[in-house]
């Protein structure tokens, strides 16, 4: 047993951030590699995905999921082999999809612990196109979203691993589809490569006139991920009977205090009103784990059809994930950002 | 035909009102009775419903639907008897709901007429319970807001036309039902005569404290028909999984301009994102007309057996109808205004 001589690195949290995060908020540890005990299994990481949503995880303040405590080691989904087993249902050398967290090893009694085939052939993609973003972009764009042929669907971080995927089913619909993303890459990687109908650089300074004018029938959905000065220029935009899934708002993550006025809250409430608009949040695992059979049946046949793509931006090195994250609340990573540990 | 030898009098829009409507914005003319064509029938006005919606169309600014015109008589739901006749399917003395607006007389080839059962013991309801507000109440709360039994629903403006009917239905379903009105009379009212669980009256100095006492485990369902600061009260208290079916904003139609900040267009849709809130406004026509016989039969079996009361305000005098929007806006009604021409 080689690995016993090794140690444990971990990444935990060592302080709240005010505003983004920064480096010092962060801690690496090395600790003992654990034993598991009867019941359990030893699982070595070998992907670690980031995401935004680790954002809120490291504030206190009230969300929909725990903090993570003080000195504890970062959330976060990974992909491990199983190192030992003390598990009737696991063996050394399963693949599995779990949530080890933002260190080398960790230890699991098997819950949510899901095997992956052994064949797979990019494993990280189980943090990605077929784990919680594109099951993210399939349940939100599809039962919230409802997009039908021939509807105008916008979607924010369009080359995000979230928006890629919510844009490319978009297309597969039916329906005309335009992405807003950071920057002429982006921009360029939506259109040429994932085939959306146009991309608009929210960095231009025109951003809101170039939305309108690539949306002229207006916006029947808008899935939405980033909010900020991006929903105010879709705000305007959306027609009657619209759909805003609300899937998440990295331009606020590191908000510290509600921008100046005026106060938009009644105008939102009155645009809903007098447009009909559905605007709900969702948070994927609470609201539809019981259809995620459905999603990966699904996803995995578009792969297969090379009918979606999925970009990954890979950085190496567990002791990158701070600098990793932080770029992410930047939209600095171009495609799924995921940790080679 | 005595009638032709008396006038057509009729309120028209004179001006547009900047904020709350004045008196000055409408104008009562006298015109010559109208006089049927081949298709055609002449309407004589009974009842005419005034409803919140009428201050949007006052406005020429985009909305639902077009504003009235100026020198145009004001809309308004109507229940009328048929008076003259030149249309093969309604004979005189029918009694027929549609939308006459504000006068005495008025024509009409039949479009949205609905023929009133010849023993209807209150012609009226046809304006209220079993017309747009019912209906209205209906709808919003049990397709949007799906209330189930045990949960807490909150209906503001609860003794209104339509937050009448919204409590009573959601005690039927076994909720929790806490109103919100202004003034004591009316919340006594909405929990002894209407038997709602609890009423608060929103011009209580500590009325956010009394609605959270009143909410012990949040809220579901809050069916919006007010804005302002009553929904400032309510958006703490959202539970997750919430529904915010939006009805009407009246606290804002008189507005010229947004409150001062700080800007909490962000706070709200954050909290939609964190508690999974579905949050979605409605026009009870353009959506769900195809249930309204649906709405019809259920509503008028509550009444028969008495689980639904509806109570009426009613004024008289055509002359009396801009004075009793005026007061509708402010809140001045109690039960849903409805003039007898």
């Amino acid at each position: 047993m080689t690995t016993n001589t090794q140690s444990n690195r971990r990444i935990v949290l060592a302080s709240r951030p005010q505003g983004a995060p920064t480096a010092a908020n962060f801690q690496l540890e090395e600790t003992a590699i654990p034993v598991p005990a009867a019941g359990q299994v030893l699982l070595r990481t070998e992907y670690l995905s980031l995401d935004p949503y680790m954002r809120g995880r490291m504030s206190d303040g009230p969300s929909y999921a725990e903090p993570v405590a003080l000195g504890e080691v970062m959330v976060g989904g990974t992909v491990s082999r199983v190192e030992q087993s003390m598990h009737p249902d696991f063996k050394v050398g399963d693949r599995v999809q779990g949530y080890a967290g933002w260190q080398d090893y960790a230890l699991s009694d098997g819950t949510a612990l899901v095997k992956l085939a052994p064949d797979m052939q990019q494993p990280s993609q189980a943090l990605g196109v077929l784990g919680m973003p594109g099951f993210t972009a399939y349940m939100g764009l599809l039962d919230i979203g409802q997009p039908k042929a021939g509807e105008t669907l916008v979607v924010a971080a369009a080359s995000g691993a979230v928006g890629s995927v919510v844009g490319q089913i978009g297309k597969i619909l039916g329906c005309r589809v335009v992405g807003i993303a950071g920057g002429a890459d982006k921009c360029g990687y939506v259109t040429d490569e994932l085939g959306f109908d146009a991309c608009i650089d929210r960095r231009d300074p025109d951003f809101a006139a170039q939305l309108a004018s690539a949306c002229p029938n207006g916006i029947d959905v808008y899935y939405e991920n980033v909010g900020g000065a991006v929903f105010d220029a879709v705000l305007p935009l959306l027609n009657t009977g619209a759909r805003v899934p609300v899937c998440g708002l990295i331009a606020h993550y590191n908000d510290t205090e509600l921008p100046a006025g005026p106060d938009r809250l009644g105008l939102l409430t009155r645009t809903l009103l007098v447009k009909r608009i559905r605007m709900q949040g969702f948070i994927i695992f609470d609201d539809y784990a019981h259809r995620y059979p459905e999603f990966f049946t699904q996803m995995n046949q578009w792969l297969q059809d090379g009918r979606i793509q999925f970009r990954e931006d890979i950085i190496d090195g567990l002791e990158q994930a701070p600098e990793g994250l932080i770029g992410l609340l930047q939209g600095h990573n171009f495609g799924k950002l995921i940790v080679r540990v």
